[in-house]
């Protein structure tokens, strides 16, 4: 076997997982570890290390044919200098992460925010597969983007751009005020926390619904509710999936992407979530901005993060 | 003079415009001519390929220094194909200019809209110059756009980015439709067409306004009267002030450019625009997205379009 392998690191606070990727984005193998955080800075870097080691001395491959190593973390970095800034779940500040990995395995390391990495692995292996712009939503605590222009993340001025879950949708009078500090931003409506506040809200108010006998609810009760005829639940659902749609015309008037991929664990609630983004973006966007443009669900799941790291060596 | 020189064609409904730059995107020669519209397409063509030769001859420079002639046209475009799809103000329907204009000139033609050009003229010279990633307004009868990344004009996947005016940004209740048939679009407020619409509307319905006196309003007598302290057109301006604000903090937190450029002859307002402008993008945009980016005003005010066609040589 002598092609090229990339090493892609997802590095979450919980676990590390490592993947190896080929040329065409395929992943090969998989493995994951304790990340480690409560042993502290060095403990989770010497891991990365070793899971890397590890995955490669485990794989048919040779430590010859690794190209470089990208990861993927949630939290503020610093691209260009390859810094991860703070990352709060991994207990990481001011971390020098890609000059620390580069020495300790003397291969090139690049790094991303995992929005971003999950955006890159949808294009260049998943829904995305063959299309050079795309638009990524990933829908989970947050709502995070990436946008894909010509194969690769762009970044924009500062390292924000795709910061799609701070779009201001919501008219004032309907508003409230995002983690951001700004008014109506689509995070706050179309993220699992937005989703379950309105059920919260709902159930407070003492609308009739069934997430009223629910102890804790989530994002998947309220989904579970609206597919089981529940209009209180229903309602909530259409409301996120509205303002997603409408992030979406005004997206598509500034980029026109080909496509859209929604990922992250809110989009799972599948079909009773895509038709109404879809009914909704076809009524907001102008014609010419929906001929031929889809909209449709990420394909790689929690791989994404692995595979787009992996793919930071080829396009970013 | 051995440089390399380039030639921009602004071709509009009266005058043909065409202008020499050098590789810097400096203006060095420029000459106008009748279009010719209603003596019909060739004549049209022929004029072109007339001015062409004509400010070459006229100039100190060589046919052979000339690198290939760039062209912006109002109208809808195939820019792959070089074809003019439709161009109303010159009559043009599914005109393939590029390859018969290669075939009179026997040098490289590239064509674009007239948006995505004005804006490449002020990326490449004008207000932007050395700025890589930028977002362009052009305020006129409607309000068009352009998207530099990386320096060149950015089209999405049919042309179509930089839509900036069906951005929809009006809400609801108080929204109209557009020309492109969705409802409240930048376009139907910030555009001089939106302008001179909400002064006829305050006109009509009796408000005490100096504008009740004006003739026949135009965007120019509504930025006037707000200057000298009428209310009634205070509120106009700031209307549509607020509106570009708000789209510009959507913008922002799709692509964190660094600039937004804003031009077309509503931009001519000056600073009581502007100031409105940057108040409400301050008060929408996260903090994080207003860190160094500035919204300024174009430099090359009807120099644009030669000047971005000329680059479209070098940065398409």
């Amino acid at each position: 076997m002598s092609e090229n392998i990339y090493v892609g690191v997802d590095l979450g606070g919980t676990a590390i997982k490592v993947g190896i990727c080929n040329d065409e984005g395929h992943l090969l193998h998989t493995y994951e570890g304790p990340t480690g955080t409560q042993d502290g800075v060095h403990t989770v870097i010497d891991n990365i290390e070793k899971y890397v080691r590890q995955i490669v001395a485990d794989s048919p491959y040779e430590w010859d044919q690794l190209v470089g190593v990208g990861a993927g973390v949630a939290g503020f970095t610093n691209i260009r200098e390859g810094i991860i800034i703070l990352a709060p779940n991994i207990g990481f500040r001011d971390v020098p992460i890609r000059s620390i990995l580069e020495d300790r395995l003397n291969k090139p390391v690049k790094i991303d925010n995992d929005a971003n990495v999950a955006a890159l692995g949808e294009a260049w292996s998943g829904a995305g597969r063959g299309i050079e712009n795309c638009v990524c939503y990933t829908l989970g605590t947050g709502v995070g983007g990436g946008i894909i222009i010509n194969g690769k993340i762009y970044q924009g001025f500062s390292g924000l751009a795709g910061e799609l879950g701070h779009i201001s949708v919501v008219p004032d009078l309907e508003a409230i005020q995002c983690g951001c500090g700004k008014m109506g931003c689509l995070e706050t409506v179309s993220s699992a926390t937005g989703i379950i506040r309105m059920a919260n809200d709902a159930v407070a108010r003492g609308d009739r619904t069934t997430l009223a006998s629910v102890d804790k609810i989530a994002a998947k009760e309220v989904f579970d509710a609206a597919k089981a005829g529940d209009e209180v639940a229903l309602r909530i659902v259409n409301r996120a999936a509205f303002y997603l749609g409408k992030s979406m015309a005004a997206v598509a008037a500034v980029l026109n992407p080909e496509v859209f991929i929604i990922g992250g664990g809110v989009s799972k609630a599948g079909e009773i979530l895509f038709e109404e983004i879809r009914r909704v973006y076809a009524q907001l966007a102008p014609d010419p901005l929906q001929k031929d443009v889809k909209i449709i669900p990420a394909l790689l799941g929690n791989d994404a993060g692995i595979v787009g790291a992996a793919g930071l060596l080829l396009r970013s």
